[in-house]
């Protein structure tokens, strides 16, 4: 665990600069706009510690899979959004000495992220060997209101000397992936040019044949005056610059704005790349700096007033959760179904970029509540179009009749992931793809999804499911063999409680959507039952018998659900009883010791036992928490939200708060000692849950709004906004007391504190949990 | 499976030339001699499918490991003896036209490789574009005489032209293994020289610094009478050369004596390397290609004195078994305990040719029977020699006190393989391990190799089992979590029977070593007890505890002891009923799909009852066998052996013939497809104990020969020979009859067909089966 980041409600500050922690700084103060994301790398050249790193949605490479020992069914590569061109770079010479932290003497060092605004930011004081002084500053933003545009502001000031400074934006496109399998270099160099201030490269990747086109301009001025130096301009592979070298005397400054813009053959022909690229620019140029930032801004201050969650009297808590929904929006915009969100979102190249069940299961709940439903919605078509591919994938391990096992990781639908325990064996995650198509109905009231898209998706995964069970003579129940659950510290076990609870789960919302679908939209079911061979009587009979057979392992004595078969034979020692030095255990212990362990890594039978906590008591909930939260070493990201949330549900409030506490300043303190790969992005929906789902208490049952709130003892108030089916609410919870506005023009009807009410359009009401009698 | 292998009872005959099967024909008619292999390159170049290999006994490369995804524990390197070089080399030009079988028109074909002589030799006529036709003849071997010796006689004839024929013979160390897994060489140059017709290459492995001199010598002939000719020499990088231009008119005889030497740095200081083949190369020189040759044979001849399996009326099983037996000698001789035996012995990459814990659960026998009790006990030592990097290994994973886990894979030690599920899990090993102590002794009746080796190996080992195994609150017994049995088609189970049982019989006899030690050599007892720290009163306490508490799955109706916990889940459809297309499973079917069904890659319950057969009840036996076998896919070579085994001691004689033609011709008819790769060496000592464990029936039990032997249907009669304490003893057995010589000067006790009776020394015996009354 860190601590050199300043506390601030609404900025992200580290003063001094540490080159030791600079690729955890780098993925701190990462910015992005959905489009694109770009690690806090420095503008100018440095020799030090560093992770580079420039992504763009969709853009990935087929990197050839690297395993030990080959299985039938792995997959042929691993899909990586890959490392792209430099487009932030000026290279900065002063009396021809390099500008570079690493190597010169650094008087003062200030960075800066303001969320509010979007705005990454440095101002430092260095001397150089030879005694010179400069005053750097340095803005930089990808714009959210043109996603095509990133700018930068970068300003030299001579502070002790006279004489000349030399400036040279660029674009670099021969960069590399750190994760590469096997050394090689993705990018191929299409086109590049150069004139005066104005330039373009032009990359191809290899096998996957996508071309980006990156334009930059810059204009720069003295003092405030324009420079009339003209530039000189380098071509070399996949590289062009533009240098001035500029007179100056002490107290002068050196300005450079520099436009990039970043266009894809994704969304453009590849002959006419440059050109679009070239309008980016030109829109960038017309706006300059000022007028781009003041766009961008103003959107992020409409991102917050929709989304922002705010707490007084803990500024701690405060900067992390708004890190977290800072974070989520720059990774996702929602805006192309195309794309999906990374683990790392574009802040680092592990998990590659690509897609996991963490979106389904952590993010998806943030974007129902603080974005439009078209949001969510993409995130389910998202999967609804890797379909034919997660029935591809069924049929390569062996299945048929059009089951659908969608991947572990992907961006095109296409398995990525190589190690047979999660890639054969966690599917789990099949139903948590079903989950979500409940998840978004039953948020939304969006019915009708199901009828062109969910009913497909269930279909194929219902199958899957009914197939991949088999009957066990011994036990006459159903059993789900060889599987790994949520918690990736047990493989190949026998009869998960969660995934023999999400099969079961499936099967019976299947049935119902197809209950739905037959009545209400007839003909499209008579369709849809041609396309898929649907035989109703027979399959949906099988489906029936599992659900009616289905194994549980269970505990009679202890009146438990256990995680798998055959967990009580291991040691139950608490998590608490180790040594502090055997933890993290993934990191002590060797992998045989983990796996005959009773660590649980992430909830698991909890996990079910989050998503359908009203199939269960209270008592029950509580029982199972009691067990479970002991032996769990919440060594994923993923792991305290889910605990925190179960444990506010049940009344376990200091819990919730301790468990809430675990990840929500897990990158700013980097707690798990590895944001320097990058930032845990999908966790932090998980956080955002913690909140409103924990705190807040916040569930849709019924097509009605559920609020349970508390508050942490530590804080004075909190307050976040949902949308809820039209109407935007802002709940602000204190000390036994919420208060409700309604901004929107329909009433709400909703339930608080388990009594029922309805909440008029456009107005404020205070309730209180208090009752004196 | 492929036929093409000619029927001979000494010899393997391949008429005609089938390029797409020369990889397979390259590895069955390697030569060896334990120190060196060499698979069946061809000497002239060829450019078309090959896989090169020449290897060395203890050469070895630690190649970095490559895993997908790394887990802790895993090691850093695969250790791979490794392709060095090529000694056999003689570039041969007609007419200036490369000789390449690749490309010349080939107008007959024979290679051979007498078994009884050590010979592999090849007639061969091709024409090339231009008309010329010449009759190549080859002979070469790798001396069991003098083991740094091979040589080569090697004739062109020129059959209808005049002219000239170049040949050149040189040493190549510039190889390449094709399993570099980061495409490396591993091979470095130290010097090389090359005076007229005598030169040398000595190499150094890279990382391990072996090196090794490589020397050759020839002496060319036209038809008999020496070639005047001065040689040509020449030098490259790794490489020497020296030809001659030879006039030739129609009907010239060709003829070039090639003589290698190879030394090693582990015999020998490097400095003097050069001086040591040089030597050897004299030695060679001196006795000329037929004297070499026939100290070599006389040598074979007197292996197979000893050690010859004769089945009459059966050639293609006559020429399965002296294959076996053959291969086998080749590939460990059994002097040096530095050396083991690697699954492909030196015919090929796969598996690094290092050790496994095939050694001792398929090979020692023969070696114990076959060969002095030194060989046998070289073995042991080998194990014992590495019990610091066992204790070292089961350190890491995580176990204290001086625990010894032996690795799966190994050259030097330390563990090379990298699947979790194989490395740290697959630990019936350790209990091979310490069940090949007892073998020994109890074959050879030599108590004493306990005092000074087998105690402190038994100690290692009973000590990781000590703390491996778990208390289960549940059941009340001790469990044994996470691990893979011999059947590696069930990964991560819990009490797999076989690993619990050799857990329980491994403390069981480490007490009874201890309670002989401590009678039969107090002293050397009480050091032991301060070396290992050795609390014995606690420790065979606890070890006690296990034995009586030992959980070991069970199904009461079945009356059926479980492969492991949660068999009978699965659904049990027998081998039979698969559709052949499924078949083998490992190339049909995903991963996954093998890990849930029931079926066996090898025996594994039936693995400890082939072992303890005489701890089960032969109803016990049979039981098992009906419910095991029909399960059982035989994936492993080292399967069918084991259920021939147990089936001839059940009465199953038919079912034991079928499985021991399954394992008896694996290579020579490429049975499963691999044998490109190289033999399956250990496997073959499977077969011999097929024969004679499984047919003959021979077992040791109380210091006691136990001989209940059957002739399969098929057969007319088969004779095997076996050492035991002092005696060599024929074992002919035909229809109802048994005849037994005694060869040696002392009489031997033992028991046939159920009857006590004493052989008297040098004299034969004929026992009838039939009694008629």
């Amino acid at each position: 665990m860190k601590d050199y980041i300043i506390h601030h409600e609404w900025k992200i500050i580290e003063e001094g600069f540490r080159p030791e922690y600079n690729r955890i700084s780098e993925s701190i103060f990462s910015i992005g706009n959905g489009n694109m994301g770009q690690r806090a790398n420095f503008e100018e050249h440095y020799s030090g510690d560093s992770l580079r790193g420039a992504y763009i949605a969709g853009i990935y490479y087929p990197d050839k899979t690297r395993v030990g020992w080959w299985k039938n069914g792995y997959p042929e590569y691993f899909a990586k959004i890959i490392n792209s061109t430099n487009w932030i770079g000026i290279r900065v010479l002063v009396n021809g000495q390099e500008l570079d932290l690493a190597t010169v003497k650094i008087l003062s060092f200030r960075r800066e992220l303001n969320m509010r605004h979007g705005l990454l930011s440095r101002l430092f004081r260095v001397e150089f060997s030879n005694g010179n002084q400069v005053e750097v500053e340095s803005e930089r933003f990808l714009s959210i209101a043109d996603r095509e545009v990133g700018a930068i502001k970068y300003s030299v000031k001579a502070l002790n000397f006279s004489g000349e400074i030399s400036v040279t934006p660029y674009l670099d496109g021969d960069v590399f992936n750190e994760d590469s399998n096997y050394d090689e270099k993705f990018w191929v160099e299409i086109h590049k040019e150069i004139q005066k201030n104005e330039g373009y490269v032009t990359l191809e990747t290899r096998k996957t044949k996508f071309q980006v086109c990156t334009g930059m301009f810059f204009r720069s001025f003295k003092n405030g005056e324009n420079i009339a130096i003209p530039p000189q301009n380098k071509i070399q592979p996949k590289f062009i610059s533009a240098g001035q070298v500029v007179p100056v005397k002490e107290g002068d400054t050196l300005t450079v704005e520099k436009y990039a813009s970043t266009v894809t053959s994704l969304n453009y022909p590849v002959k006419k790349l440059q050109g679009f690229a070239a309008k980016a620019i030109q829109r960038a140029a017309e706006k300059r700096f000022d007028g781009l930032f003041a766009e961008h801004k103003q959107k992020w201050l409409n991102e917050w007033k929709f989304s922002d969650i705010k707490i007084e009297g803990d500024v701690a808590a405060q900067q992390g959760i708004r890190f977290n929904i800072f974070q989520l929006k720059q990774s996702y915009s929602g805006e192309d179904e195309r794309f999906n969100i990374g683990p790392k979102g574009f802040t680092g190249e592990k998990y590659g970029g690509v897609t996991y069940w963490d979106t389904e299961a952590y993010c998806l709940p943030f974007y129902l509540s603080t974005a439009s439903g078209e949001i969510s919605k993409n995130l389910l078509l998202y999967r609804y179009k890797h379909l034919p591919k997660a029935i591809e994938n069924a049929k390569n391990l062996g299945f048929a009749n059009q089951a659908a096992l969608y991947p572990m990781v992907t961006i095109n639908g296409e398995e990525c992931h190589n190690e047979w325990e999660i890639t054969f064996e966690e599917i789990h995650r099949n139903g948590a793809i079903a989950y979500a198509v409940y998840n978004y109905v039953n948020y939304t009231g969006n019915k009708e999804y199901l009828a062109p898209y969910g009913f497909e998706v269930l279909l194929g995964i219902s199958r899957f499911w009914s197939q991949r069970v088999n009957w066990s003579e011994e036990k006459k129940k159903y059993v789900i063999l060889g599987v790994t659950g949520p918690n990736e510290y047990e493989n190949n076990v026998n009869n998960n409680f969660h995934t023999n609870y999400m099969a079961v789960w499936t099967l019976k919302y299947t049935l119902g959507v197809i209950r739905y679908v037959k009545v209400e939209f007839p003909y499209l079911f008579e369709e849809l039952i041609r396309k898929w061979k649907f035989n109703e009587l027979k399959e949906t009979g099988k489906w029936k018998d599992i659900i009616d057979h289905m194994y549980f392992p269970f505990d009679g004595e202890k009146q438990l659900y256990l995680q798998q078969d055959g967990f009580l034979d291991k040691e139950l020692l608490p998590v608490s009883k180790l040594p502090k030095s055997d933890l993290p255990i993934n990191q002590k212990w060797s992998w045989d010791r983990i796996l005959r362990s009773p660590y649980i890594k992430q909830a698991d039978t909890l996990q079910s036992m989050f998503w359908f906590e009203n199939e269960f008591t209270k008592d029950e909930l509580k029982r199972h928490f009691d067990f479970y939260e002991p032996l769990t070493v919440h060594e994923s990201s993923l792991s305290p939200c889910i605990h925190s949330i179960l444990a506010a549900k049940i009344g376990y409030l200091e819990k919730s708060y301790q468990m809430y506490l675990r990840t929500a300043r897990l990158d700013l303190d980097d707690y798990n000692n590895d944001t320097d790969d990058g930032l845990h992005i999908t966790s932090m929906g998980g956080t955002w849950m913690a909140i409103v789902m924990g705190f807040g208490g916040l569930r849709v049952v019924n097509d009605k709004l559920i609020l349970n709130p508390f508050i942490p003892g530590k804080w004075k108030s909190y307050t976040f906004r949902v949308d809820f089916r039209g109407a935007h609410l802002c709940f602000e919870i204190k000390k036994d007391q919420l208060i409700i506005t309604n901004f929107s023009a329909v009433s709400v009807p909703l339930v608080v504190w388990g009594d029922e009410y309805v909440l008029n359009k456009k107005s404020k009401q205070e309730f209180i949990k208090e009752i004196i009698e």
